[in-house]
């Protein structure tokens, strides 16, 4: 659990955007976003089963609508007023005491606020969402995803300080890449062993693991492992979303097993220039736009041909947050923002490589949080 | 991936009940709806930055409209009709495609289903949604749910040999429960212990890991591991939902530290009983809350009291999914349906002890998947 001061710092910020946008009431109802408000952390999320809310006035104290089963995991929280009902209830799963607590918090008139912009999605089922607008109507929506990403797009220095602790345990897992990393090994015994690693190194889990292996490159960045074994001349990208303290790390690191080709090591250096060129001319006041055409431009000069439109983008409490590192995302970059640099490019028809590193944007510029990637593509016998 | 005479049956079956329905066209947008029709498997949907669309025609193909870095992997299933476009897309993030095909498979007056109610969610922004529904208006819509769990909640026996191979990998983690779980060790240690034994005995990855320890019990099921140590006269329980080519297992396992109490011993017996008598009384045509009823009424004889309403659930391609052993469930239980029985009592005041088996639903009653747990509590030294 985070300090109360921190609780109040995270309420007061959201509760300002409000304020501002005239937002009475803001619904929230997904993991990262509950748990960046109250510090509730529970891989109980991945079970469908069940409707969570927390509801945060304009001024006063957040309010948690939750199903029994979380009370004594969200009393250990700062939440002091934490109503709960036995879900699940097939006659109405929480909805009715949504709708009460509504009534305690919205003045006749007031605004209700949800996030329903990109990147965002409601953990509610539609035809729930649709009785409470039923109930609660005449109430006025609103969409305050634009507040709700103001606020946690800017990491304070405790967040901070935890995805560092995570991408330390990355790079630790990483650097044991030898170990595991065998030619003649499946590559789904490889990605297990990875996981290991990364529980040894200290992850409390790994929600994420990703990567792929072939001659040169990889067809794609998000597949599970395949029962192929390694190759010698294939290149192997492995890239991880581990949690630690509830905070993700999301970079990937590639070998080359046995030997690496000309072209390999060229697309390799192309995207570690890039990086570098992203890592020098990165600052604050940036858009998120300009840091995706410094990279752009750099592949460009090398002559490599640029893989997939996203060269990045947030990431905290989840694997992935906003902005997006790309030509039409045009986010402020403000300082305490935490990075992924994670240029692609296409090493041959249908091979592509793609290298990441994790940053925090200071004053003077970034910070990096994952131990920079050697520049030349390593080889592992 | 599975052969394509399941690929059929399952689009067929999910067909027959849009007829049935009158609905013409299902949009699905969850990682498990998508991976049950289409086969496609990744930990990406862990990034909540991309939607992902799948359209189900109550005749014909089902067509994806997926962010493009998704279309390597989805062209690896049996869907042969990919459409795509480069996400995340400020401007429009998939909408105009899923309009436009929507066009294609849907005529004038047709009807749209989704899944709206209980369990489910739609992955997607909301404000995307709604602009869904302006661009193809007057189209209406229909909740699908029903058609999407009775189709998905009667597993094919291939889908009933993967929750068995998954269960298998458990069994062994919790065989191997002597080595990791030593008085005086941390909890969140022996977490990680238990996910690198999962990963060792198979699992490809472990979505899911809860548990606790306390003296005679826990006061909760769903938290993450605390830095406290295992003390003798602690009740510990592990509690899993690793993943192998796809699917969950879902199962506990309770074990004494040191020695077990009178108190604990007994409420170890009324659950392994009450187990028992679900395991000995379930039949095919009895309805979720009959069979909540069994284990509820051998609590009651046995003078104990039950800590929670829901006493089991499905499960497959989610952790959790429906009906609920409970007493507002009315779902009947079919041949081919995968399950949890998961009674819990209260040990002491805020004191509870959950245990949990998992099994497949046979015409002449249940077939064990998880190896069953042991009739007295273990003691471990």
């Amino acid at each position: 659990m985070f300090p109360i001061s921190e609780y109040r710092r995270r309420v007061e910020a959201i509760q300002r955007g409000m304020n501002g946008a005239g937002i009475d009431v803001l619904l929230l109802t997904t993991a990262p976003d509950v748990q960046y408000v109250t510090g509730f952390l529970t891989r109980f999320w991945e079970s469908p089963a069940r409707p969570w809310f927390l509801l945060v006035p304009a001024t006063g104290d957040p309010v948690a609508v939750i199903p029994a089963i979380g009370a004594e995991l969200m009393a250990r929280t700062w939440i002091r007023d934490i109503r709960t009902w036995e879900s699940p209830d097939p006659r109405d799963d929480g909805v009715g005491l949504l709708d009460a607590t509504l009534r305690d918090l919205l003045r006749p008139g007031g605004r209700l606020g949800l996030p329903m912009g990109a990147e965002t999605h409601l953990r509610m089922p539609l035809a729930d969402h649709a009785r409470l607008l039923d109930l609660i109507a005449p109430i006025e929506t609103m969409d305050a995803t634009s507040i709700v990403h103001r606020v946690r797009e800017v990491k304070s220095e405790a967040e901070v300080e935890r995805i560092r602790a995570t991408c330390r345990v990355a790079d630790a897992a990483f650097a044991r890449a030898p170990e595991f990393v065998v030619p003649g090994r499946p590559l789904h015994d490889v990605f297990r062993a990875f996981q290991v690693a990364l529980l040894e190194e200290g992850a409390d889990w790994v929600s994420y693991v990703a990567g792929a292996a072939g001659p040169d490159g990889y067809t794609d960045v998000i597949s599970p492992a395949e029962a192929r074994r390694l190759q010698r001349g294939d290149v192997l990208m492995l890239d991880t979303g581990a949690v630690r303290d509830g905070y993700f790390c999301d970079f990937d690191r590639n070998f080359a097993i046995g030997r690496a080709s000309g072209a390999a090591r060229r697309a390799y250096a192309a995207l570690f220039e890039a990086t570098d060129a992203a890592l020098n001319g990165l600052r604050p006041g940036m858009r998120a736009s300009d840091l995706h055409g410094v990279m752009a431009r750099k592949l460009d000069a090398a002559g490599a041909v640029p893989a997939g439109g996203r060269f990045g983008h947030g990431l905290g409490l989840s694997l992935t947050e906003w902005p997006s590192l790309s030509s039409l995302d045009d986010t402020v970059l403000r300082e305490g923002m935490v990075l992924t640099l994670e240029p692609g490019v296409v090493v041959a028809p249908g091979r592509i490589m793609v290298h990441e590193e994790n940053l925090v944007l200071r004053d003077t510029g970034p910070e990096l949080l994952s131990a920079r990637a050697p520049a030349e593509l390593p080889v592992l016998e």
